[in-house]
């Protein structure tokens, strides 16, 4: 089988490339057991630092355009993992940007899935930022979406359109809202959640780091490892599975500011902690405490999904995956 | 001021037109009490049977045209109702057509108003139809939405970015959920509601109606009288009062099948209720199970808005406003 993964450059689109050619087959409910003959990661620029492999193939393209993303998503192609997404801090800051990327761009995915006619699996990556505003201390899967950011409007609307192609027919989707994804490798984005990962990557990499927020701060994460078995795991599920409605909030854990720096000196000594410099940013503390905390993501856990055990195993998953298990 | 109403040429918008021109001023909090100087219907077709009046002006154009919706919306538009919709059963039979209306419609709507630099006020009428599936016996205000055609999922979709352009301060709008509207004057329409309007409009003016659904079905019901007064009282509401999401479902009252022709009988007699036969079709009755039959509208009603009393008083607000009074 062939599968396309938009946002293909992107540190998950990597990492979900990469451990589906390992996996080397995806079991598809109702199809059963296929090999992946073929792997295309689609970006606006090219996927670098893959393993050379002949099933692999890296397309530079805009999904804006929806000529190139009906070239991409061809009649071979039998699942796709759709990542491609402006990022929050930047479809706020570029109202434009976002809705062509995020929502004009998934209605080209979805219209060029359609235009198959053999409906074709997709995974729609979504975020908890469809969440915000008044929230309860803890979310439940029957909650209201009240997204209060240009990206979260952008991947609701995601939402609805792959569960309404998905109950007509044109394709076989589903949405997972994505926690917080930490610790992200490479270097800070502009999401607002950045911090989030830099104070955890830049100290074990023996760098500085600074934490604007408030060590009380709680945040709903899960690593990147954990969102790779998540996004094979959906898409081997039957679209049954998920019931009337194809969205999905993730398990994730709930820790705070304070226990990830605690978790970290437990993994890695309180010298690495001390790496973290205190500097409490109004702006990003103000957006930080919009997000949803805590989750109470029954209905994925009754269909399989699993979430980090807790911090320190969430920082050992990075230091094994990125830093080939050392410590700076 | 001048006010812009599309899907004017509806039985909704006209009702809405007579009554602004008869109230002569909106007091739109912030900004005041202003004359309503101009009022500018836009449908497919130029609406008929209005009143003679100089303040009125009837557009018929192409909503799925931004360029014709700048120029309905300019610079001297201060306050938008956006009610045009192809509706439920006709977006479901042409998918295409209500992804065009429904959503680029939508879009194109609030990019004229995001143009104008003026904030403009708008009302978009959404429906209760953004609901479906798995419901509980009744509905919150914090429920998510599910909804299960791809009219429900559009007018979800344009409640999330009439929301979001609200937040970034392009407009200054509000989404009314709207359930169904009982009695409907004139003939039926191809929603798969069409047939609550028929079993009252139909027996009061001496004609025959068959009743496709099992008289204890329940539904979630509004007045047209209702739905303006909702319309006007919304517009004038400060935005803030909606807090950070601008959604809003109307009260409304749930009443089966059974009261509704109870209540014929009482304000029309029973030869009247007489001319029902009861003729159920499962495909109908199949997708008014899926519809919500009860809401707490908390915060509708904490904000002024008003349901109708009881069915006797719907239907004798239809004797009234479309039939000078008298029963056949």
């Amino acid at each position: 089988m062939h599968i396309a993964i938009t946002g293909g450059a992107g540190f998950i689109g990597k990492k979900l490339a990469v451990a589906l050619l390992r996996r080397g087959a995806l079991e598809l409910a109702g199809q059963g057991r296929g090999p992946i003959e073929r792997l295309t990661l689609f970006d606006v620029a090219e996927a670098e630092g893959l393993p050379d492999d002949p099933r692999l193939r890296t397309v530079a393209g805009d999904i804006t355009d929806s000529g190139q993303v009906r070239r991409l998503i061809g009649p071979d192609v039998a699942a796709v993992y759709h990542l491609a997404a402006i990022v929050s801090g930047n479809a706020e800051a570029d109202f434009d940007l976002g809705m062509a990327v995020n929502l004009e761009g998934t209605r080209h995915v979805l219209e060029a899935c359609r235009a198959l006619g053999s409906q074709p699996r997709l995974v729609f990556a979504s975020s908890v930022a469809v969440y915000g505003g008044e929230l309860p201390a803890v979310g439940y899967d029957q909650m209201a979406l009240t997204p209060q950011t240009s990206y979260g409007a952008q991947k609701a609307i995601g939402e609805l359109l792959v569960s309404d192609y998905s109950r007509k027919g044109f394709l076989d989707g589903r949405a997972l809202r994505l926690p917080t994804i930490v610790v992200r490798p490479g270097r800070p984005n502009k999401a607002a959640s950045t911090f989030a990962s830099s104070i955890i990557r830049e100290p074990l990499a023996g760098q500085n780091a600074i934490c604007p927020v408030e060590p009380q701060a709680a945040m709903y994460i899960l690593s990147p490892r954990r969102v790779v078995e998540a996004l094979i795991h959906a898409m081997e599920l039957p679209g049954d599975a998920f019931g009337p409605v194809r969205m999905l909030t993730l398990p994730g854990i709930t820790v705070t500011i304070r226990e990830m720096v605690d978790a970290l000196a437990e993994v890695a000594g309180p010298d690495c902690a001390a790496r973290i410099t205190w500097q409490p940013d109004p702006t990003i503390q103000k957006i930080v405490s919009g997000w949803l905390p805590a989750f109470d993501a029954r209905r994925a856990h009754e269909l399989g999904f699993q979430a980090d055990r807790d911090m320190a195993e969430v920082i050992r998953a990075h230091v094994e995956d990125e830093l080939g298990g050392r410590i700076s």
